[in-house]
């Protein structure tokens, strides 16, 4: 039943501009003063000297100052904060040698597609609508992108047979399909999958040998009662898979949730299921930038081991965590109750993530007069509504979704006072929008 | 006289990978509502509104609270403040929309690779030795280095001839020179070289159309006497070259000099004599990781503009430097010493950066041994002498210098009192390792 481990991943079958490219200020030799460092903190005496003196990088020893232990152990202890806070989340272990720390997860997903693109004959499965650093990186890797899509009139449903579909025309066409890209919950569609379709894709994914690239930076972000986060490698465990079966690679970011903090540049990602061939070229490709940035690492570790019961801070960080739900979920409901009631406007059910993605069904004197100035509808609503009333949203073309319609994405974010303020300037704009096209 | 505006570089002739991808929530809607935002600055009362509601991105706005304008102008600030303290060091205008805030300068050269490399036949000119990010950067982006040696009995000097005898090569085999690179003061070479030099630099990459590649990140690590940092763009306008002669882009860190901050993660490329189709590709593609984080933002705007005479802080800022400065010759004249008297050591005059490159000549039953093991003569030496001392240097090899040659790079870093324990230990493993070898 089961398959070998990685079937598809090994050190042979990465992108090999990965493998031929060798770097050695972080290489071998590093990796060799790390295992002496731990034999002398294991067997204190049992080596000729009392610790390793790093003269191989330009780092913070620069003041006078010898390398503080502490800091090199803390480096490690951030990467086990997080495998405790995710097997705390899933209720199966999680080994730190498995999270790469990055400077959000914009730059893990861009490593994933270096990593995984040999050449244009290996393809990507992807939702549309679709967050587009997926396409873009696919792209600039060299990579092709095979979309599948989703289902807006069931809340933006991931239907198995519309992907299998896709997998089979694209492999019919020649292509190598490497990894299947899930959000979940969606960007920009909102949606929160059900666990029954996790199991789906999982399945799927195992069957045909892909990696699941679990886009999960938005587990944090869920509003409805009848469902929650399910981590994809949760929901495989739970099948009772593991590493050999199946490679997973989980995203996740202190960009969203309670926390929001996009500035700081932190994220993590978890692989499991890739051979230690793979994970030395990953290790080899991350430290062509050096480190990500400490404090954002330091508020990755925050974020997935945040205060317990019992500890001091805990009683203020709930209240907070909650004010900040509560508030967001008061945003999401008087937008989306806004769009709504917009004439030709339809909102998607808000579930999960940041944002309502309404379908604007625009008069036809709109559409003739955005094709007069060489836009799509959306993009010309989208200025319009800029001009009009200075809120700026995003044209839904950007995030690819089935050709012919038109929609907008809009965070939740601005505030309940903004929102509040904003709602009759949209109304006011949308109804003069109408009459202006009705013809 | 002079060549057009940039002559080989404009959006047609970047990687066209580059230009096909769309990233919208930072695209034209999100620059039309910078515009809008600057108008009502400018103009307040000219628009229909008094704000931008920013309903686009995820962004911090999600904690009940509205963008805070000081925020957005602060971030231009920060770019104005890198600009102000470009145009201070070189006497030469600097423009905020020429700076490009980077997660230290690594990924910034990663960025240039990736715009200027479009195939396997498009090369770009690289010292030797290197540091290995050059190599392996363009190996990723699927382009081809071509080296250029730096001679070592000249103190690592450049000789323009050689450049140029490598670049006919290069052309002949039927490649295109799309870029030179120079990294000044020099890694892991140490030398600073001379305005003669650079000057001659300067006119070759202005008569052959190339970028100069600047790896300006050790412009606060000079340590002689007689000799100054000069960056290229200042001596590329002291010869009366502007923008449209000449494309040149200089990256710079808060990761070396007095500072130190790697862990930061700050850093910044000018970029001079590029059109504006190549900046707007250049953004889209920076967007696409959203943003370097702000913390590092902030240090690198803060090392441009240091404090000055009269700031509250100087006084001690200046004794810090000054301290962190003579520590770091002390521990360079030391080290130096100290490799210079080993037997079959020469050492490197130390001029610039944070390392010294002996080179070893090993007897014959050395390089018998290492060959025994599989590894080069600089890596099993390297090896022998981490495990015997615990000090831990970086084999040449990895830095690619002439063939034949065995060299290690070792930072000046470690402090005072480290360097001064670690030399008799160097000085009793090299005597113990030449025992053995000898013969």
């Amino acid at each position: 039943m089961s398959y070998n481990h990685s079937p598809s991943i090994t050190a042979e079958t990465i992108n090999q501009k990965v493998r031929i490219f060798t770097y050695e200020p972080c290489g071998e030799i590093v990796r060799h003063a790390r295992r002496l460092e731990k034999e002398i903190y294991e067997n204190p005496g049992s080596l000729p000297f009392q610790e390793i003196i790093y003269c191989n990088l330009g780092n913070p020893q620069a003041l006078g100052q010898r390398p503080i232990n502490f800091f090199r152990e803390g480096v490690r202890g951030l990467r086990e904060a997080v495998a405790d806070g995710i097997a705390a989340r899933d209720g199966f272990p999680s080994k730190p040698d498995n999270i790469f720390l990055t400077d959000g997860a914009s730059s893990a997903i861009n490593m994933m597609m270096q990593i995984l693109i040999r050449s244009h004959e290996d393809g990507i499965l992807c939702p549309l609508p679709e967050y587009p650093l997926y396409s873009a990186s696919i792209i600039l890797h060299g990579g092709t992108m095979v979309p599948y899509n989703l289902t807006e009139d069931s809340i933006w449903g991931l239907e198995i047979f519309e992907v299998k579909r896709c997998l089979e025309d694209a492999r019919a066409s020649g292509l190598t399909i490497r990894a299947m890209v899930v959000i979940n919950p969606g960007n920009p569609t909102g949606q929160v999958l059900s666990i029954t379709n996790q199991e789906e894709i999982v399945e799927f994914c195992r069957k045909e040998g892909l990696v699941i690239l679990a886009d999960e930076v938005y587990q944090e972000n869920v509003y409805t009662e009848n469902k929650r986060f399910n981590s994809f490698k949760k929901v495989a465990r739970s099948l009772g898979y593991d590493h050999h079966d199946l490679s997973i690679v989980s995203f996740h970011s202190v960009s969203m949730g309670y926390y929001g903090e996009c500035g700081r540049r932190g994220g993590y990602m978890e692989i499991c299921g890739f051979g230690d061939d793979v994970i030395d070229e990953m290790y080899k490709l991350a430290s062509l930038t050096i480190c990500p940035n400490i404090a954002g690492q330091i508020l990755i570790s925050l974020v997935m081991d945040p205060p317990k019961l019992g500890d001091e801070a805990f009683e203020i960080f709930m209240v907070e965590k909650e004010e900040t739900y509560s508030s967001l979920l008061k945003c999401a409901k008087a937008l989306q109750k806004a769009f709504s009631g917009l004439e030709g406007v339809s909102c998607n059910k808000f579930e999960g993530a940041m944002y309502l993605f309404p379908r604007l069904r625009l008069p036809q004197a709109a559409i003739k007069a955005a094709q007069l100035e060489g836009v799509s509808p959306d993009v010309f609503y989208a200025h319009r509504l800029l001009d009009a009333t200075g809120i700026a949203v995003v044209p839904g073309s950007g995030f690819h979704p089935v050709s012919g319609t038109s929609h907008i994405r809009c965070t939740i974010l601005p505030g309940e006072e903004t929102i509040t303020a904003m709602v009759p300037s949209l109304q006011a704009f949308h109804e003069a929008f109408m009459d202006e096209f009705r013809g």
